[in-house]
């Protein structure tokens, strides 16, 4: 707990998250904006804010790039400058990295980053293969293979190594679930049982229908700023006090290992050394849950556990509210939803809420420590955050 | 001439250019890198790069996002944090503005900046269905319009308030085809005349098809540093010393100017402002010539003639080689090519050649002062830098 804060959020918003019919990702931006400009009533958004960093995956959806700009405009930032920043799934996780430069930077003072997505008037079909544009080309996609077939790779190696069953996977359904069934902005509000997840169809076995995260319409923001100008916005910041990232192969098949994501491991080392933070001071994390398998990773590849023990941390209940370090608060991108460019920036909005006391129902009681992982494709990126009240 | 180095290039590496048949784009970026890395023997690339932050236009292309990832392992940097910007055309302008940011930050000391795109294995009516992406979804693209009609209207315009004559815009082509024809990588090397300009087929009136910029493959990439550790890596550092990006509004309609970037002006204020530098202290530019009304534009926004004066000053031979500033010695996007993401840092290539002496014949004399412009869509997106050899 010696890590000097290198960015204070200010605000946040997050916009509904779930089937938003007849509205442009920018409107659904907006909506996020507003929630950040309604917390914050002494930011004067247009003079203040200096930079837009904005998360936004796949142009394909609404056949519209250079999101940059657009959001801008319709964020009432016009003339702003405004970046998009693309990395599969953790789109805006890179945001918010350059988001945090660019204030260390002295380039910006005041910054806005976010996240949208717009994916559900697509039908599943097209958004499979538009999300399969993270993943190789030549060696994946090309052969057929899509996310659920690069996950279930993964899920099946982690059963042969260390007997994870299908039951975990399930576990973490139903815990998701039930985070989600108390967040009102949650893409789906209900707790599902033990047997629902079990016999829901298979999708690419070992991951069933309620192993995968939903298609979802989203956006998510953050208002940045030095720690010293946090007081001017807020009485209640929330610091930013660790930050990693890392790269790897694109392709799964180039890795070292199918059951551990080095880029999440790196990232995760640099956000504690810098964070000056321990895994066992982290009170509230929301992990990058695109499959139930992905999330038993993130446990151990975080250092929630050992190596092989993910399955049974969530069976014990550990990760659940009230348990050792409740995961995915939100309902995660399993039952949140995962509007995959608003992702990132929509677990720290959850950090925002949690560090703040404002998570309501599925508040983490005296929670002082937390963390986001925002993982990218089949793991070629990730991001690493930590985040402290102090 | 008193502005404080932001950061130092130390090296830069740029790929051929042109039409690069059975290369994947990583491929073509990894030839960029190359060069970079063979100009500077001292550099260790994957021990001492912290960041990799690569501008790309269109995932369409290659049917391939997460291109920061994939970039960074085939340039050798596996591991490496990296990140895809996208700004439409100014996709790497935003990257070099969000790189230069990393480094002040203190987050990562040495960085690799670049972009790469791959676009002439696709038909030209898929190619111009795939840049429409960076103009306005509904009130743009679906009316049909494209950007030779979107940049046609701008000509229109400048013909109507300036007088501007379609011969003013063939000569851009001829001084840049000029100029390309001195560059060893550029996609056309031959001179034209102004009757081959002037006699061209029309895309869309008054733009003939001598009026537009290419459609090219290529990558372009800088490294950058702290000042301070410049000498480390090279004896002839060129020092980037003033930054300036802005927004606009997506929609052309929806400008208060048809016949000058709002952005664009704003992003020179800013850059000019903090390098401490004039108009008329600036030695040699890279303007975005994706049409050649657009050069035009970008002299009078640039403040390098007076509005209404940029046709006279392609005429009177004031930005041609050995003329009052040399504009596009390149030849820029219009005779060296125009692979979208690639083009930002592709113009910074230029400067880097240009200030430490190495752009051969088409260098000019004693250049100390450079300046980039790249613009993203019909103008919703600018970045301007200033370059300057000390």
């Amino acid at each position: 707990m010696n890590g000097k804060p290198l960015v204070s959020i200010v605000s946040a918003g997050l916009s509904k998250f779930g089937k938003l019919d007849g509205m442009y990702g920018r409107e659904i931006f907006a909506e996020a904006a507003k929630e950040a400009y309604d917390r914050c009533p002494n930011l004067n958004p247009k003079k203040d804010i200096k930079a837009l960093f904005v998360g936004h995956m796949g142009e394909a959806y609404e056949h519209q790039g250079h999101t940059g700009a657009t959001v801008a405009d319709w964020a009432g930032l016009l003339h702003v400058p405004a970046t998009r920043t693309e990395a599969a799934c953790a789109s805006s996780g890179a945001a918010l990295r350059v988001a945090i430069q660019a204030v260390l930077s002295g380039l910006s003072d005041v910054v806005m980053v976010g996240g949208v997505e717009k994916m559900t008037h697509r039908s599943t079909a097209e958004v499979t293969e538009y999300l399969a544009m993270a993943s190789d080309f030549p060696y994946e996609q090309w052969q057929g293979m899509t996310f659920p077939g690069l996950y279930a790779l993964m899920a099946t190696a982690h059963m042969h190594d260390y007997g994870t069953a299908e039951k975990d996977l399930a576990m973490v359904a139903v815990k998701n679930h039930y985070h989600g069934s108390m967040n009102p902005k949650a893409h789906i509000q209900k707790e599902i049982t033990l047997e629902t997840a079990m016999t829901s169809r298979v999708v690419a076995w070992p991951l069933k229908l309620y192993d995968c995260s939903l298609i979802t319409d989203g956006a998510s923001c953050l208002i940045l700023t030095k720690p010293e100008l946090a007081k001017k916005y807020t009485d209640m910041p929330v610091n930013i006090v660790g930050s990693g990232q890392a790269s790897d192969a694109i392709g799964l098949y180039e890795r070292e290992s199918l059951t551990s994501l080095a880029a999440a491991k790196i990232a995760a080392k640099q956000a504690y050394d810098m964070a000056g933070v321990k895994p066992e001071d982290v009170n509230v994390a929301e992990v990058h849950d695109c499959f139930t398998i992905a999330e038993i990773i993130a446990y151990e590849d975080l250092g929630f556990c050992k190596l092989g023990e993910g399955g049974r941390i969530v069976e014990n209940g550990e990760t659940r509210l009230g348990g050792r370090i409740p995961v995915n608060t939100s309902g995660g991108l399993k039952s949140k939803g995962h509007p995959v460019g608003a992702t990132g920036t929509a677990q720290a909005y959850e950090m925002y809420l949690q560090l703040t006391g404002q998570a309501d129902r599925r508040q983490v009681i005296g929670a002082k420590i937390g963390l986001t992982h925002n993982v990218g494709g089949s793991g070629a990126t990730a991001t690493v955050h930590i985040y402290r009240r102090d």
